[in-house]
């Protein structure tokens, strides 16, 4: 498994730096996606389920974490190409670090590719990574007043995963409350309530990213 | 409810701040402990589980949040004295930004104060906030692998309170393995399972909080 130690970028321009890697990206015919959550909050399964979901796409994942490299083994053991790259302790990942992940993997060919963020719902929000769609993951678990608390995170990201539904019955949520209060911050936010475990939802899942995949390649 | 708005503490000296406030916290008697998780954890429901069953413990709550001020209002209801803090989109408190709060609050007569830190795994292992106590909750929905993941925190944590363990049932989590995790990270590390929605561990928790007020009082 290969890993990538990272360091803060040089430059100041994050910006920039990600207007010009979504530009390549876009040139590339690459669709990347900007996975974000709190810890636990199942990016990995999803993005197993994901894969096999997708048969036909080439998925490639950039998995951004603190230490340890279990998520990365995890990912290629399910077919996937992935590559490991650690944050030295930083926490969130910028478009320069971004850029440097995807380099050291490789894109060519791949048809989505996914950088799993580190998992925090605050700092990863403030930074653009250069990715052509924001997704976050909010677990049931972790209640449903997290719009109130984390706003930011939910207004920059164009989807919001509900994970671990099949879960429902033992926690207190509310799924209404939570997206109306999702929805005040980000009108346009795309919802998707799912089980990676049970498979519920994962259909509307993936065919929004085939959706969003085609968007992406035709609208030059 | 009262709320602070706080703002990035204009000093460097973050470690000299928090060694100062933690020996006017310690000339006060008030044990200060630093609660920090990912969002959802249940940081709140224990702190509301921990009022209610220490009854002859004076109880002080330092909430911050980035937005809104639904925890402190909890706790509030809860008999608790509690003050909001808004950090300012900052992803962790620092000693000054403490000190604030708890002046904002006043602390007299109370025997125990705990900051509900920001929701998030990383940031807020880095800064000293002048606690007494470092005590991390992980809810067993986030999974074994996060002592892999976010070491510092499991480093620099007093007590690591696992909760949610009435829902053991319904997730694939290896309480044995987490354990083992986090003790090879910090061996001195204390262990707390509980539920504080079944009341399941709550015993050994507060007799361990009490058992810190005495030595915190007594050392001098």
């Amino acid at each position: 498994m290969k890993v990538i130690e990272l360091h803060k970028s040089v430059t100041d321009s994050n910006d920039r730096d990600a207007d010009r890697l979504r530009a390549e990206m876009k040139k590339a015919g690459v669709l990347l996606i900007n996975l974000m959550s709190s810890p636990g909050s199942g990016k990995t399964t999803l993005l197993g389920a994901t894969i096999k979901g997708m048969p036909d796409t080439r998925i490639a994942v950039l998995e951004a974490d603190i230490d340890s490299a279990v998520d990365a083994e995890k990912i290629a053991s399910w077919g996937a190409r992935a590559i490991q790259v650690h944050t030295d302790g930083m926490c969130h990942m910028d478009a320069g670090m971004t850029r440097e992940g995807l380099e050291g993997m490789g894109y060519e060919g791949v048809d989505l590719a996914v950088l799993e963020n580190i998992g925090n719902l605050i700092c990863p929000a403030e930074f653009d990574t250069g990715a052509g769609l924001n997704v976050m993951i909010l677990s049931i678990t972790e209640g449903d007043d997290k719009p109130l608390k984390y706003p930011l995170m939910f207004e920059t990201s164009d989807a919001l995963v509900i994970s671990k539904i099949d879960a429902l019955p033992y926690f207190n949520f509310d799924m209404e409350k939570c997206v109306e209060r999702a929805r005040r911050l980000n009108p346009d936010i795309k919802v998707f309530p799912l089980s990676a475990k049970t498979g519920e939802g994962m259909q509307a899942w993936t065919d929004y990213l085939h959706q969003e995949i085609r968007n992406w390649r035709e609208n030059g």
